[in-house]
């Protein structure tokens, strides 16, 4: 009996199989299209980042192979941008730079762990994690969230074994929207402490977050180079997705073990995202700060469209980055109601089932809605949709 | 017992851990560093292409995620270039494009490959597939050459069992510097396909072969969808070593395998090097073909300068793409040689040890010269500080 491949121990991805339900169809300019199915800008970055990078086009290191944990002179601003957002002193050897934070992720996880190691992710997750645990041979523990869609220690701690090697958090989290209170997540660094696994926080939206100031404070909590591990994400601040660059940082211990990873992958990041993602450190600053504000309108707007919903049996779980995960009212699963969601609606969404574990009840009764990328009409357009589907409704029984 | 995790499953990065020999060394301007350690042009592209970057980059969609694999427009292009190089007609869903062909290699093997599964690889081989060989759980089974760095389809036979899903060429050889006769990619085509196996054959250097027209006839062979991989690499053709742009070209099955990790790992490949890489297929064919005279008159030269050194005991196994590999008349083994040969001449360059089975007494005696980048001068003067070279020698007993 042969044994399945790496990747035949996972899924199809779920983004390029969402954008296949667009297949034929079309859409009226009076009734356009509302995708919500990705986490990414459509508009390119901001000009004068536009017009730095024509110019550097000229610099020929931007052309060639560069160190493979990234530029130092990146490696040293985003340092200097993280010590002052956590308020503690963080060195550019405890940085690198990667090919997007998806690759941040994968690296991380080769350096930690082996063939049937386990790592546990709170649900509902970010399917790419779950995707890499699978090619990894890695043992994803589904870690059940409470009410408001937190992971909480003494839920983690008994499904720690002998086999666990790190707890996985992304806040603020992609599906579920949610902003992790601090006490949250020190909970969690101390039992990941207590235990000797790593804590690997996903801050691809750090920059999205509604608090002022540091969200946690666990870059000063003792013994962090051994048991923190904070991912970074470059594409959505500035608009970068195209470009491919995210970022590790963590004990240098760890990532001397990263670097095996990233040479053997990808040799270095690309040099032109990387000299956008310098040029957007040092420049664009009040600029993330706008798009911040406008994102943060957005979620609201959004939060009160689905609380309007509720008299017709939408639950608003989370809400808060780029996302909104929400409880839908229907008797059919998301999984098959997500396509029929575009035909009907002219809506592109991702179902719940791809946050979830395969079978799991609640994922089909949700969706993730990526509202970033939709301005006050859009947001108009996607509560009256919603409000006008007529699909059979569930028993009211399973509802939250 | 904890087991070693997937990176500690394998060796420090090679190129890095050279280039911290020179830490500490300076080298005066009448007697510069002779740095021929890594195969990577030290000059940017052709103006042109730079121009054609700078200009694109007010174009949104170079800045945004696009397609898992790869520009629709590259791929078409890529796949006319493949079907006029080789003389048979493939198409562009026989093609993927990746961040770098190291990338290629690494999610062709995710594709194919589970814990435990078997690969073999032809020595010397290229360290970086063995690095992800070790990182994917996977055992690298050497399989020795002939005289003329040959791998022969009778020793491989020898070697395939029931775990075996490739065999792995890289043509020009990277670091033999041989070009693999049409005749030998044959029979171990002929040997995959009886076998079930997978050929994968890594083609970087391509359009540096000295030999005119195709350099195999694989593709119009019966059954090439389920037993041929092609992986290739814009990095030195077009100078783009720092926008990781390389592809894969094989069947359409195995590239819904390949576009799981394609996804998980990077999502996209970085948009400016596709689109450079496109802007050189359609544009710098004429430049290309320049450059390869360059490097094959290089190349020549080089293979002179060790004919030349024959007297003094060394012997050249192999010269072509940028690579000149070399059996040295030291008594020390080229592992403790190389960093004082940066010392004592001025020359960074990889020992042989680093491309074979640890342990291998023949990687000790073996040194690799990736050339490219000398010039006329440079080749003088690597000759010169080579013929000075007063170390004790071997016995002659060990020599081949």
């Amino acid at each position: 009996m042969i044994k399945p491949t790496r990747t035949q121990a996972t899924f199809t991805p779920p983004v390029p199989e969402a954008r296949r339900w667009l297949d034929g169809l079309s859409f009226p300019p009076q009734r356009p299209l509302l995708n919500v199915s990705q986490a990414a800008p459509v508009d390119p970055p901001p000009a004068p980042l536009r017009r730095a990078l024509a110019e550097a086009m000229e610099r020929p290191e931007l052309h060639l192979y560069g160190p493979v944990l990234g530029l130092p002179a990146l490696r040293e601003e985003l340092a200097a941008n993280w010590s002052a957002h956590y308020g503690t002193p963080i060195s550019a050897a405890e940085v690198a730079i990667t090919a997007g934070c998806n690759q941040a992720f994968a690296a991380t996880i080769a350096a930690l762990c082996g063939e049937g190691d386990e790592v546990l992710l709170p649900t509902p997750w970010y399917f790419n994690h779950r995707m890499w645990l699978d090619m990894q041979g890695v043992t994803t523990v589904p870690l059940p969230t409470d009410d408001g869609l937190l992971p909480r220690a003494e839920t983690a701690r008994a499904l720690v074994t002998d086999r666990t090697r790190a707890i996985v958090l992304v806040s603020p989290n992609n599906p579920g929207g949610v902003e992790y209170p601090p006490e949250i997540m020190t909970e969690l660094y101390d039992l990941a402490r207590e235990k000797g696994l790593r804590l690997i926080v996903d801050e691809t939206y750090r920059d999205f977050d509604s608090r002022s100031g540091a969200p946690h404070d666990l870059l000063s909590r003792e013994g962090r180079e051994d048991t923190l591990v904070q991912l970074y994400s470059f594409s959505k601040s500035y608009r970068l997705t195209g470009h491919r660059v995210g970022a590790i940082v963590t004990g240098t211990g760890l990532l001397e073990e990263v670097e095996k990873f990233l040479d053997t992958v990808t040799i270095c990041p690309p040099q032109v995202g990387q000299y956008a993602a310098l040029w957007g450190l040092q420049n664009l600053g009040p600029w993330v700060a706008g798009e911040r504000s406008e994102i943060l309108a957005r979620g609201r707007a959004v939060a009160d469209g689905f609380r309007k919903l509720e008299t017709k049996g939408w639950t608003l779980r989370g809400c808060g980055a780029y996302f909104a995960y929400v409880r839908h009212p229907f008797a059919e699963s998301s999984a098959t109601l997500a396509p029929k969601l575009v035909r009907d609606a002219g809506i592109l969404t991702l179902p719940g089932t791809m946050f979830m574990p395969e079978g799991d009840a609640d994922g089909a009764r949700h969706f993730r809605f990526a509202f970033a990328n939709l301005d006050e009409a859009g947001i108009t357009a996607l509560f009256e949709r919603l409000g006008a589907l007529d699909w059979p409704l569930a028993a009211r029984t399973d509802a939250a």
